[in-house]
C-alpha cells in the first residue's frame, strides 16, 4: 500500500458518517405522531431512502438539469407522504420535516474518529448531499469537517466520474492523495476507478436489522475497518 | 438593526481574519534569503498583492474564463520576481512560495473570536481564495470554519454580485440572513447591496505603519467592531 502520499480523506455521509434511518424514522415520528399518524417509521425512513437513487438518476443520466439533495428530498416527501396517506402538514411542516436529514445523528465513533483522523489529513464530505445539508448536518452532529465538498461543489452524482474528479481537483490534489472513505462498496469502487485511494468501513447496522448489502468489503480496498477509530489507528493517526 | 435573523456569518480571509503582509513578507524572506537575496520583504509582499486586483479584472471582465486564485498567484508571482530581479527557482522552490498565501498567520483575536462566533452562527470562508487555499490556511492557523464558500464555489470574483449570491444560496438562505465581515469598506458595501448584513472589523496594521485606505468603517455598517472578539461580543455570542 502506497497510503503515505494521501493528503485527504473524502467520506461518505449518509451511513458512514451517521446513522440516517433510526434518525430520519425518529425525527418523522416526533412529528407527524402527534398529529394522529400511527406507522412503522422505519419503514417510513426506508421508503423515503427507496426514493433517493431513483431521483439522483434523473440527474445523472441529463433527464434534468442540476437539482440539490434538498429539494430532490422534499419532491420525494411529496411522493412518500401520499403512500402513507398523511396529509395536512404547512409549509414549515413540510421543511422541518424535510430537514430531518439536517439531524441525523453520527454513529458513535465518528466524532472521535474525525478528530483524530483531522490531525492529520484533511477531512471533507464528499457527500452526494448538498452543502446547506451537509453544513447543518455539521452542526447538529459537531462533525469536525476541513470543507463540505461533494456533490453540489462538483455539480455532479455520485458514483459519476465528476464527481470524484473534481473533489479532487478543489483540493488541488491528484486522486492518488485522496482517499474515499465509505461503507459502501460501490461508491469505493467508482472512487478507485477515478485513482482514488479507497476505505472500507462496516456500518452493519445502516439498513436496520435486515441488512441485505454491503454487509462486508467485497473488493481489496486499501484499508478496510471496523469503524473511525480503527480507522484512525489504521492510518497511524 | 434586525440582526435577530442572520444565520451565517460570511467572511473575507486576506486582512480581515489573517495578516497576509507580514506573513507573505516572512515566508518570502525565509525561501529567498538563504539564496543570498537581500530585499525589503514587506515591499516584495506589497508588490505581489498589488497584482492582486488587477488578475482578478480580466476574470472578473470576461477577458479570461475563470481562473482560481492559487494560479492567479503564481502568475504574478513570475512577473514580481522578474520585478525583483530574482530568478533560478525550481519548480518545487516555486510552489513553495506560492504557497506562502496558505502559511498566513490569523490576527491574535481570530481563533478565539471564530470560535465563539460559530456556537451560534455558521461561519463561513467568503475569500477570493479558492478552495484549496482556504482550506489548508484554515489547516495551517487552526480557523474552525464550518463550511469554505467564496468565489470558487460561486465562480465569481467579489465584488461581483453573484460572488455573495451564490454563497447566500449554497447555505439555502436569503441574503439578508447572511452578514459579511470585513476590513473592507467596498467588500461590506457589495455585499450590502446584495441583501447582506454588514460587520466592519478594524485591521489598522493589515497595510502596514502607512495604511491609507479603509482606516475605518465609513458607512452605517450593521456592526462595527474592534476585532473578533468584540464582534463576538456585539452579537451575544
Amino acid at each position: 500500500m502506497a497510503l503515505a502520499d494521501v493528503k485527504a480523506l473524502t467520506f461518505d455521509v449518509f451511513g458512514t458518517v451517521v446513522n440516517w434511518r433510526d434518525s430520519v424514522a425518529r425525527e418523522s415520528q416526533a412529528i407527524l405522531a402527534p398529529k394522529g399518524y400511527v406507522k412503522d417509521w422505519h419503514s417510513f425512513a426506508d421508503r423515503w431512502r427507496a426514493r433517493y437513487q431513483p431521483a439522483m438518476d434523473k440527474v445523472r443520466n441529463g433527464q434534468r438539469p442540476w437539482v440539490k439533495l434538498d429539494d430532490l428530498h422534499r419532491e420525494n416527501l411529496v411522493d412518500l407522504l401520499e403512500e402513507f396517506k398523511i396529509s395536512g402538514l404547512s409549509a414549515a411542516e413540510m421543511e422541518h420535516l424535510n430537514y430531518a436529514w439536517r439531524r441525523l445523528d453520527p454513529w458513535p465513533d465518528a466524532v472521535e474518529g474525525l478528530t483524530r483522523l483531522k490531525r492529520k489529513f484533511i477531512i471533507a464530505t464528499g457527500s452526494n448531499g448538498n452543502i446547506a445539508l451537509m453544513v447543518n448536518l455539521a452542526k447538529y452532529g459537531s462533525l469536525p469537517w476541513d470543507a463540505v465538498l461533494g456533490a453540489e461543489v462538483a455539480q455532479s452524482y455520485k458514483p459519476l466520474p465528476e464527481a470524484y474528479d473534481r473533489s479532487a481537483a478543489a483540493l488541488n490534489l491528484a486522486p492518488e492523495q485522496c482517499m474515499m472513505v465509505a461503507a459502501h462498496n460501490a461508491d469505493l469502487l467508482a472512487a478507485r476507478a477515478r485513482g482514488y485511494r479507497t476505505a472500507y468501513v462496516d456500518r452493519p447496522l445502516e439498513d436496520g436489522p435486515n441488512k441485505t448489502k454491503d454487509l462486508k468489503a467485497e473488493h481489496d480496498f486499501d484499508v478496510i475497518a471496523d469503524d473511525f477509530i480503527d480507522l484512525a489507528a489504521k492510518l497511524g493517526c
